[in-house]
């Protein structure tokens, strides 16, 4: 046996030492309380499934994005997970008929994808996956944004800092339609609409061109792309910025009015060029972008009322969104929304620190009420060096930001302990017998 | 695109509805609260490491057990995690010069065997990691155990449901030398107890005498593996039960002294035939088992004083544990520490359950209480059935455990809502404006 060659952990993939994964847990914290606030139960899933689970729904074209293997004598292909909406559909759909509806679920496990690590996307990542299935209106869309906007709040982030952008698919496929896109190419418009800045405007004008769009209305096309307005309830402003009929704007009008009505427009614009690269969805589209856009998509989703069918479930209305923890996270950051000690801050403030200062008994004493304060809940530190010098050891107490310290010394004799209170620097001579009960009756720490 | 064949996870890992994954976060939660309180912070590593990694430790042998896998195109080795030491190793080594000392951690990160699934043990379990890195004594041993047990009394486990079992190797070493074990064949005499339930008489004889042990030396071998005492820091009663000389078993008699002050000697015992399959413990050693040993071990663990140093770190004592979910969960389950729904009234309460019941400005009004309320960071629910049947409604307010429900109904004419607190079964009308108020000051869920 010798030393590893490694060091590090695997490219693209992170080691979270105490103040990154403090980081980590406020992120998740906020995720997964946003989420039971509106309502939504925890789930999870398995880390690695059958791989044809993934090309249910991306094609074999996945395949190659995918970590993919088998077990040693076994002849099942699996991959990890890079994504959590076919673990959810498999979920939904074998309990289909047994489930109360509506499901408001939600998780936030990691995901990999074998992908060439780059700023904003790593092979490992946390994904927070919210998903309201069974609603039809566009409640279910206030209720899954609502629950993405809390969670920024709770982050510190406010509207200048995230934009939500929202789009409909069946509003934009009217427009498609009014500037003459054949019904049967309106995937392919789509797709079109979603890789335009991945292609020479030649190449651009052509593609439309074999869906039907000549040269006029595929400069049209761009031109809805690049619209945006402000959040609106007006059927008419919406219908005329995208030259459809006022009624076919009317899915995205019944959404801006509830989200105006839950004051959450201040967060939220209309976008049309947000298209979701995913085939699946089927109405309601958007994103949340860092607000001068200058970074990757913060999270996505929309409407995918045809998917738990696909994996073999029932026809059942959704509606959901993803969103990592790497852009999430850089945001945060860029913004001062972390604290400048880079999470250290955000770790567990012990409620006490116990000081042994040299009396014969005081060791096992401290052993005795470290474990009674513990037991009743309190986090409690004591030192493991072998000084008994108090101010090295109060020294100590704070740099762990302990909130009490209790000195076992000289006092000891007469029965009583010292009480520092290291926040209010105040102190006080205590009876060994009441100092159990006075720390526990003390406020906590956060 | 087809419907998929697998409506099933993978053989050996688990689905978790809200149900089941609110008895995770139940399990989960004991442990994190139990090692924030220790003084434990938490960290955490990649899912998949380098395969090397894990070759280190335990020898080529592992592969089989692991599942491994390249990335398509690439040419690097990898590896589920099976256990989280090795990264945790990584981890120390690649930092041991500027992290502060000792260095105490937690983990509760999901792991990987590919081996045969049967009761108690997965292909994929979440397994809790407590680790103290850096010193000697056994105040070290007393943290980790001490974390250990609060963690099972938070669960509501007692003395009489788990038994913690302490052997020491130094002081089982002294015991076989006096037999006449060869010191430089004190591994295999550790190995070969650690087997010793897994071979006939005879093989173990022959093996015995191969490492010094003649046939009443043999004997005597069998005897101490099945020695038990109970906690005691009476050196002598150790020496006498051992064969070797009291002085030799301080170790242990300075662990078991701390264990007693800490009053946690009622958990424990002395079990000579704990021994731990792997190589690399260098002192104590012990299991958590169900009381009657009816199940495999909950959790095992000792001190590894080398185990930095394989990894290419310098040289640093340390002592940890780890306890996996599965056995756990089979005990909680035996000793009815878990509600009898099965999680379902471990997940969390609704504060709020709003009812729209009728007026034509309810529908507004509840959305932009329930976003004000969210905003407190009030958990809130309403229904997405069409009915405005105040009965039906208040009905599916209990179902879900709500606390409180808030009625907009023709009381809004007048300015006010009902407020029902539905554990007091309490019932007043109050100003619209003021509902927000009085739901924030009043008690939440917990």
């Amino acid at each position: 046996m010798s030393a590893p060659a490694h060091r590090q952990p695997p490219k693209g993939t992170r080691d979270f030492y105490p103040p990154e994964m403090a980081v980590r847990r406020h992120i998740e914290g906020a995720w997964r309380q946003a989420s039971i606030d509106h309502g939504f139960e925890e789930i999870d899933g398995p880390t690695f499934e059958h791989l044809s689970l993934y090309t249910v729904k991306s094609g074999e074209g996945i395949i190659n994005e995918l970590f993919s293997f088998r077990r040693a004598g076994g002849d099942d292909d699996y991959a990890l997970r890079p994504e959590f909406t076919p673990t959810l559909a498999r979920m939904v759909a074998a309990r289909a008929t047994s489930l109360p509806q509506p499901i408001k679920w939600f998780a936030i496990p990691t995901h990999f994808r074998a992908e060439r690590p780059q700023r904003g996307r790593l092979r490992e990542f946390i994904q927070w996956n919210v998903d309201l299935i069974g609603v039809e209106g566009p409640q279910a869309e206030l209720d899954v944004l609502s629950t993405a906007i809390v969670a920024m709040e709770r982050l510190g982030l406010g509207p200048s800092d995230v934009r939500v952008k929202l789009s409909h698919r069946g509003v934009v496929a009217a427009a498609l339609h009014a500037l003459g896109a054949q019904s049967e190419r309106l995937a392919d418009a789509f797709a079109l609409l979603d890789r335009r800045d991945k292609m020479e405007p030649a190449e651009f004008d052509a593609r439309a061109l074999a869906i039907g769009l000549n040269g006029s209305a595929s400069q049209r096309l761009t031109e809805i792309a690049r619209t945006k307005l402000a959040i609106t309830s007006d059927a008419g402003a919406i219908a005329t910025a995208l030259g459809c009929a006022p009624e076919d704007a009317q899915p995205l009008v019944e959404l801006t009015q509830r989200l105006i009505a839950a004051d959450l427009g201040a967060w939220c614009e209309l976008d049309f060029g947000i298209v979701r690269g995913l085939a699946y969805y089927t109405g309601s589209v958007f994103e949340l972008h860092e607000a001068t856009g200058s970074e990757r998509a913060i999270a996505g989703g929309g409407r995918y009322d045809k998917l738990i069918e696909l994996f073999g479930g029932p026809s059942m209305p959704a509606v959901g969104f993803g969103m990592g923890d790497v852009v999430l996270g850089l945001l945060l950051r860029d913004r001062g929304k972390l604290p400048a000690d880079e999470g250290a801050s955000l770790l567990p403030r012990p409620d006490v620190f116990l000081i042994s200062a040299g009396a014969a008994d005081a060791e096992a004493l401290l052993l005795q009420l470290a474990a009674q304060m513990r037991r009743e809940g309190l986090h409690v530190r004591h030192t493991y060096k072998a000084t008994r010098n108090v101010g090295k050891l109060l020294s100590e107490a704070g740099k762990c930001r302990a909130r009490h310290a209790i000195i076992l010394g000289a006092e000891l004799e007469q029965g009583m302990v010292a009480w520092k209170d290291l926040d209010a620097s105040s102190q006080a001579l205590v009876p060994v017998g009441e100092i159990l009960a006075k720390i526990v009756a003390a406020p906590r720490s956060s």
